[in-house]
């Protein structure tokens, strides 16, 4: 039994074999969320892992499979926590998943500072929206714009939840990349791991990924391209794979 | 007719139709040099253009084919430039390529500051050599490691030369991006655009090509990746047409 409200649904997350409630008017995960949580490091056996910025859980949801790991989710709007809170139960994740109703620029003090061990977050990536789109719909303003929290509350707040040697992995747009990198190292999180994501062969970046080590040393590894869709303007095969997994 | 002495070679710039004198024992271009021409924006009509750490003026040579501006080729090594001096002379380009005998860090002093509206740059890769490696081969030693210039003094003077609006391009490896990436930002030339190079499909990126505007405003661009070879480890169609051009 699953209570939905207006128009969310339960959509499912094929690879896992778990489903999440989504609405089209409030909150619907993105492929870059998906990409994030395959890209992040994740310690299998145990620790703490951290998803700002968690919008209806689905990092924490995604990520479930694969560690043992105490996840925790964090989400400002209270009606995507609730979703997720929803979600979770559903999936029957209680124990692996918490989500904390609150701000991000909070959560240092609330859960304490060099507790984690990873940190993920799939920030708002515009800059300040135009009050025409604060009033189009509200919830996906904020989702999608830095009205709760900029990109450096993000990654300082990040920086102050990992312990020393943890890993925090950010999805954005390249146009934020220099600020990205800028306030990486500015916060200590020295980055490590990039990906940039093409939609297909030949044509720019529109994603990239990128994960840093705080107080790690510098040195950086630029991973193959991920192109999302081929020739025939199908999912390559390798965005198959994280989308549905293994298919025999 | 050319003097060559001792090992040197005259090799093809076929793309360009055009030749130059090489050495494997004193300085050879390699692929990055020929991506770097490909990847530098070039003022079609009229401009000043210059080129650090020319070697045998591979750079310059690679360019002169594709503008009209005034192309300054600065090498700091007298048997590389007197090599670059011979393959111009050959090539009938001494009213459009300079050599400049010296110091990078001297030429905004000689040269004029914020006269140049684009530099390129392929510049030493590596840190700092071990006393084995300087006794072994002192051209390539000197091509090779930050012995007279360091990657800031690279960034710092390109900066210096660079006239407001200028384009600096420079080719390196992916492990000093960060370091690239904070001395650009520190002298004022905004990275703009950025590709990689990956050896070829499914590896990491061995070398990156980045181009910034002095004083520009921030906004990157990721380029479409660059694969050098294919599955069949041939070099790629766009490597080949860099290489020898359109084959018709």
């Amino acid at each position: 039994m699953i209570e939905l409200h207006e128009d969310e649904r339960l959509d499912y997350l094929l690879a896992e074999n778990l489903r999440i409630i989504q609405s089209p008017s409030v909150f619907a995960f993105s492929l870059d969320a998906v990409l994030l949580a395959r890209f992040a490091y994740l310690p299998i056996q145990k620790g703490n892992i951290i998803d700002l910025c968690s919008g209806n859980g689905v990092i924490p949801l995604l990520i479930s499979n694969k560690t043992k790991a105490n996840i925790i989710g964090v989400e400002i709007q209270e009606r995507l926590y609730d979703m997720a809170l929803r979600s979770i139960s559903y999936n029957g994740l209680e124990n692996k998943i918490q989500m904390v109703h609150g701000d991000l620029k909070d959560m240092p003090r609330i859960l304490g500072h060099s507790k984690y061990d990873v940190v993920t977050c799939n920030p708002p990536y515009f800059v300040s929206p135009s009050p025409e789109i604060m009033n189009e719909n509200e919830h996906l303003a904020i989702a999608r714009h830095e009205i709760y929290c900029t990109l450096e509350d993000v990654i300082r707040t990040s920086s102050q939840l990992l312990k020393q040697g943890g890993k925090a992995a950010f999805v954005h747009r390249p146009e934020r990349f220099m600020d990205i990198l800028t306030y990486m190292r500015q916060y200590r999180l020295e980055p490590k791991r990039l990906r940039f994501v093409y939609p297909k062969q030949g044509k720019e970046a529109n994603t990239i990924l990128v994960e840093g080590i705080k107080d790690g040393n510098p040195g950086l590894k630029v991973l193959s391209p991920l192109f999302v869709y081929d020739s025939e303007n199908e999912y390559s095969p390798e965005v198959r794979e994280i989308l549905y997994g293994n298919e025999q």
